[in-house]
């Protein structure tokens, strides 16, 4: 072979390289997010949801407006991947509306979608597109306490730019307390699943139904 | 040059080609929505909003758990891309709560993020990264007049599947009729913009601060 037939060769190579690094980091995310549990088992199923998402909408009673439905594009975190407790914290400012109505009136839920982990593979409200609704009382906790420790350390590892958020912007650390569940993970309407189930669910199992 | 180095040639030339096709099948999503507002125009930037994204959390005072708010993610349309009237038409089965409680009380809000969008460049709940909260009252449209036939096509387009979803489970279309905006797109909370000044946007500027 000769020197130019090489270079050439090096060329190509080098950027197959170049162009198998991108499509990788392009799909990393679908990568990360493969171990969807079996759709029967109702209670992995949430807790998938809660654990793979960082992000839902939090609906809460507004006080602006006279007791109607608001919902709120909020980050939250229940813990670490596979080490979350189904319990979703959030990190409020009393500056917006959502923190100051669950403080006038704790009734709220959280709604979050399968769509943004990027495992449908149709419409997100077809119901093979798993969705679900947490109803419960949102929950300011106290400064120092335990829980509100677990809770800043669930936040921070998923949301790490929390972190240097302005100080004088007074966020506070809320929970979401389940009361009801409410999952579509599959046709049928909703399925039965209690908040005792959900809350001890056995480690999230893999793959089966994707 | 030997055969068998052409051969090889060929064969690496032909891999570029398949990994070039994957790369860009992967960021299509990106190229299809680079045409983001100019932050300081508040009303184009709700309405690309609602133009770009494809579902959203649509909250309604929950009769089965004593008012309290309820978020269920649901898909929506206000027309085509750029062709949108700004106003989000809904295809919902009574067999679901959110449709059965605003037929009792008309009282909701529709919440999206730009998370979906993916323009994202950071948390979800940073101000950099819009969002939106429509209120208003969740009216079930006449069947057979002609806003049912306008929401209809924007449904069907948007979201083809729906054309094909189950006739006898009692599908009827409604349109969130907004009386308050809430929208949050840059630093500084909420910004000030009328339900007016957003039906009548003009037409959404291409890009200036992506």
């Amino acid at each position: 072979m000769e020197l130019h037939q090489v270079r050439l060769l090096a060329r190509i190579f080098f950027f197959f390289i170049f162009l198998t690094t991108l499509q990788h980091s392009c799909s990393a995310r679908i990568l990360t997010t493969i171990s969807k549990p079996d759709r029967h088992d109702y209670a992995a199923s949430a807790r998938w949801l809660v654990s793979q998402n960082i992000w839902g909408v939090l609906s809460t009673l507004s006080i602006d407006h006279e007791g109607a439905p608001f919902g709120n594009v909020v980050s939250f975190s229940d813990g670490l991947p596979e080490k979350g407790s189904g319990i979703p914290y959030f990190y409020l400012t009393t500056l917006d509306p959502t923190a100051r109505n669950a403080l006038k009136d704790q009734r709220a839920s959280l709604a979050i979608s399968e769509s943004p982990i990027g495992t449908c593979k149709s419409d997100p409200m077809n119901p093979t597109c798993s969705k679900l609704t947490l109803t419960g009382k949102l929950l300011l906790l106290d400064e120092g306490s335990k829980e509100a420790e677990v809770a800043k350390k669930a936040l921070f590892t998923k949301h790490p730019e929390m972190m240097d958020w302005p100080k004088d912007h007074d966020f506070r650390i809320f929970k979401l307390e389940i009361t009801n569940i409410f999952l579509i993970n599959w046709f049928g309407g909703a399925k039965p699943i209690t908040v005792d189930e959900y809350l001890h669910a056995k480690s999230i199992k893999v793959i089966s139904s994707l």
